[in-house]
Order: structure tokens, then sequence, then C-alpha cells
């Protein structure tokens, strides 16, 4: 909330100070303004702006108080891309090859020598155990301070293997001035991510604009060590709570402790999320990417590992939710052209 | 944030639309404005304001960006009272003796009864096992919102036993202006308790002017359930989080993000708090409330299980750290008076 834009010249408590000419100049200015154009002129764009106008409106039925304008959204195929893996993944395998290079001893298993080389193939076929070691070997026993370095200068050296973008310019334009919009709109945007709190935190308020204390994710155990006269916070090797499926309304309730009034997401992961918002009194908006767009970005859905939505699209429509079609309905995918 | 007042008259961004007479003024107003009426004319008030001054004047080597003025204050016994036991206890007690009129026999263990009969003694007495039964008994295995529910009518119709106030009344005058004053100053002002997070929240809002998102606390472990076709978060009868000593600072990590640049506390509970606070760069100020006031209030701190008060006291003054004496620095205890 303190990153919000300034006050609209309409909403300034001075307003009593301008001439009735000039306000409703301003009003008029924005009223004409498209507060989402890389949205294509489709049902979605008139959904989300309806639903805006309904709960932002004082004289609407659907009128809600700013304080409880909460709008939450998933990260890894929401707000950014997440092929051909999940980028905190590639963080992961990246990191251990260069902790690697310092000291190849750390290559213990099969599941770390894979990482180290690169193979992500290889590193699949170890299973979840295999994966869990690598996440832990780059995420877990440091300094929370380290391992958030570490994290950016990952985002200021890496590059996605087929658009050749940094990952964090991998955000998709019209879910930017999406949350844009709704915070003009005085509503709160966090982030409720199956990822990691403490590695979206490294870049979702110069990216996303959401501070830190906006992002809701999955964590590990940590503790408080005064080391060397010097107090930290120490991330551990357990996992602390799994932000996904039917925790994604739990750790919404512990962050935030209000149901939202709107959710987004991509995937099965976030229905439990949509269900829990849109199950709430008076309007509600519960939207999904649908990755559908294989020349701009990727097509996805029902299948692999990544981004699976069955439930999701079979139940859209009967619970009102608004299957975002990427190839339809977004005229832009990035913010800046892919390099490759 | 979404509390905040309106903004001042000096911020407002129409500003230049004023005549420089009309700004001239309303800084004047400003500046004469005492921020904290109930505090003496002590070195607590006058360090206080030096702190706030510093951190926000964009001129002074101190100033710290809007984003970053976190204050975090424990609640039991900083920012309400905590005597004879901390509230939570008493409100857990009297549910307990509440469920058993509707069903007595749930009254399977000594702690129960004790609990039923209103016998602190007695239940204090059954040790640590005892009060986690008692706890569970009347705050786990139950929709959230029957639990909040079931605590805005406790505070609806019980009385404090030695005032016979409200317990959502025996909050401190003077916190409550230092609260505003600092909200008033573009900082976030959040509540870090080993209370119970879902308890805070119910009265934190309108008592307080900080809002759910800004309460954190301990928790007992929660599931998202679809009960009847409901979604509903559950509470559970584990501990997820006891957000005190060590836990404070990783609570603020959690939740926040950031490290805060003020903390109050109380007890020796919040030391870690304090510590990690004021170990930050630049100006920090740690606060510890003395009870000293036996008179208006209660005078304890070394003894006792409740706000023991003895590494505090100890290094408050080489760490920087100010001491308020309560019976000295404070005009005013309660924002009305005790009955009794």
């Amino acid at each position: 909330m303190r990153h919000l834009p300034m006050p609209r010249i309409t909403r300034c408590p001075l307003r009593a100070t301008l001439s009735g000419t000039a306000i409703l100049l301003a009003t008029t200015v924005t009223a004409l303004a498209d507060p989402l154009p890389s949205w294509g002129d489709t049902d979605a764009k008139s959904r989300i702006i309806s639903f805006v106008e309904a709960v932002t409106d004082p004289a609407s039925p659907d009128y809600v108080t700013p304080a409880a304008r909460i709008a939450t959204f998933d990260n890894d195929g929401t707000l950014w891309a997440e092929q051909p893996v999940y980028f905190q993944l590639i963080y992961a395998v990246e990191q251990v090859a260069k902790m690697a290079e310092a000291d190849p001893a750390i290559l213990t298993s099969d599941a770390l020598k894979a990482a180290a080389s690169g193979d992500m193939n290889a590193l699949l076929a170890t299973g979840k155990e295999g994966l869990v070691e690598v996440l832990k070997t780059s995420h877990a026993d440091m300094p929370l301070s380290e391992f958030q370095s570490n994290v950016a200068a990952w985002l200021d050296t890496s590059r996605h293997p087929t658009t050749g973008l940094r990952y964090d310019e991998m955000i998709y334009q019209p879910m930017l001035e999406l949350l844009s919009y709704l915070r003009d709109e005085d509503f709160a945007t966090y982030i409720v991510s199956g990822g990691g709190i403490d590695f979206i935190r490294v870049f979702a308020d110069e990216v996303y604009g959401i501070p830190p204390e906006q992002v809701v994710g999955s964590s590990l155990t940590a503790s408080y060590e005064v080391v060397d006269g010097v107090p930290m916070i120490i991330k551990g090797d357990a996992l602390f709570f799994n932000d996904d499926k039917g925790g994604k309304p739990v750790g919404i309730t512990h962050h935030i402790g209000r149901r939202p009034i709107l959710a987004g997401g991509n995937s099965d992961g976030d229905f439990e999320m949509l269900e829990y918002t849109t199950a709430g009194d008076g309007a509600r908006l519960g939207l999904l990417i649908h990755h559908t767009d294989a020349t701009r970005e990727f097509a996805y859905d029902r299948e692999g590992h990544i981004g699976v939505l069955n439930r999701g699209q079979d139940e859209a429509e009967a619970r009102g939710w608004l299957l975002v079609d990427m190839a339809q309905d977004w005229q832009t995918i990035f913010p800046v052209d892919p390099k490759n």
C-alpha cells in the first residue's frame, strides 16, 4: 500500500478548493483513459472493468470499501512465465553449478551432479527427492540476506533459454496494467504463490510494484541468530509452509486476515484460492490465465508438470470465473520484445 | 495502511494550487500541535519525537523513505494491559466455562474443571499441559469465523476483574497517540505479539487502527475445507508458529519482509525484536514500557509469570533503548477511567 501512485486529482481531499470546472475536466480525462491498453477489446477486458467499477462506485449495490479491496495473484504462469520449468528451479540448478565451481566436493549425489552439469532431464529423473536436494543446497542453511543477494545476482546475469530475456523481463504486460489499474482504484495487490516467499520478494517490488509485505509464498523454516554480534535471520532446511492448492486460502488468512474479492491464477494449484475468493458475499472476480499462445509465449494446459489446468477449465464457466485466453485477449505479452 | 487518516493539508498533491499563505498557515498549525498529549514533557517524549523527525525530514542524514518506515509493537503489556493474566487466557477460561454450561461432558480433566469453575490458581497448578488443554478447547478444531465470533461476543460481555472495564478499553492512551502519530508520519504500524493472531485481529482494527494484515502473532495450524459446499478455514490443534522471543524477528521477516526501524515492547519476550530492529543501519528506536505505576495500572517487572523484564532493563541503557516509565512518562493510562 505504500506504493500507491499519487492520488488522482478527483480524490484529493482539497478538491473543494478546485472549481467545478476543474473537477469535471479531471473526471473526464480519467474516464477516457484506457486502464488496460494491452488487453484487446474482448469480453475479458470488459468483465474486469465492469467488476472494478461495480465495487468502487459508492452508488453501486456491490460497493466495497477500499480497506476490503484485496486482490491476490499467483506468480508463476500468472504474472510471469513458467516455461520450460519454474524459474526458481532454474535458479536452484544454476546456483548449484556456481557453488560446485567454487567447491566441487558439494556434488555428493546424482541430483546435484545433474544440476551442476545443467542437465534438467537427468535431474528430473532423480524424482522429488533429487529436486528437494537441489532446492535445499541452493536455498537452505544460509543467512536470508546471502540467499537474496544470490538471487539478485542471478537475475542480473542469467537469461531465459529461448527468449534471451532476463527472467524478470518475462512478465506479462497486461497483468502489470491490471495490477496498476487495481492499485489506482485503491485495491491492495498481493502475490500468493506456491513459489518461495524469500525468492519472490527479491524482485516483486521493483518489477510488479508489490512490496515485500504483500508477498505470500511457500517457505522454509527460519531462525533468529546473533552471529559474531550481528543479529540475522538464517534459512533452515525444513518446509515451513506449502502455499499451494488449499494452502493458498490458508496463507491468505495467515498473512492478510481478510478474504480477497479478486483472485487470479493459471493452474489447478490456484483452484482453492479462486473458490475461496468467489464464495464470499457480493461481487467477486476469479480469473484464470489460459496459456493458448504458442507463437508469442507457450501453449499448455492439461498435460505436463507445470501449470496444469484441468478442473479450472472444466468448472470456470459454471463458477462464473473468467478464463483469459492469452492469444485472443492479450495484444501484448511481454513489456520488451524477446531477443531471439 | 488503508486506515491512514486523511492526508495532512501540507501533503496534498494539490498544494501547488493553494496560496503560499495557506501553506504556511497549515504548516504552522501542524508544528504547534502536540502529537503525544498524554505523554509528559520528559525525556521519553522528546526522544520519540526527535527520532520521528530525524527519519521523516528529507534533509536529515537519517531520513528513511515512507516505504521503509515500519514500526512493530508487542500487544500484551505494550498496547493493552496484561494483569492479572494475559487477557487471551481469561478468554480461554471463560469460554470453557460457557461451553461447559452447554455441555458439562466436555470437562474431562482437572484443568478444564478448574477453568470452568473460574479457579485460575487451580488451573495454573495443572501446569503447561493443563493450560494447553484449556487453550485448545477454546481455540482449536472449529471454523475460524466461529472462533472470532466467540471472541467478539466475549469482548462485548466480559469485564476486567479489578477495573470493571471492557478488556478492549484497557488499552494505553499514550500508545494510541504514538500509533496515530507514526501513521500520520507515514509509518506502517504492526502488532507483533506472542498472543494469537486470530484473537488479536478481532479488535485490532477498531481499537488500534491496525488492520488484520498488519497483525503478526502466534498461531495454530489451519486448513482449508469445503463443508456442505461452503469453503472455510478450520483452526487446527497444533502449534504452527510461536511468535515470541527469537520468533518475533522471524515472524517479522515472514510477514513483513523488512526490518523495522522502530520496535516497542515491555518484556524479555520482546528483547530479540528490539535487538534485531536496532541493529539495522541508520537511526533506530527501541522502546520498552516499564510497568511502574501500581496506583493507576500495575507495577511489575522482574518477577512472576507475565511481563518479566530483566535483560531488557539491564541492557536498555547500553543498547540505547528507551525505557518508558509509566508512572513518570505517562499523564494518562487508559482512554476511559476505570469504573471501580
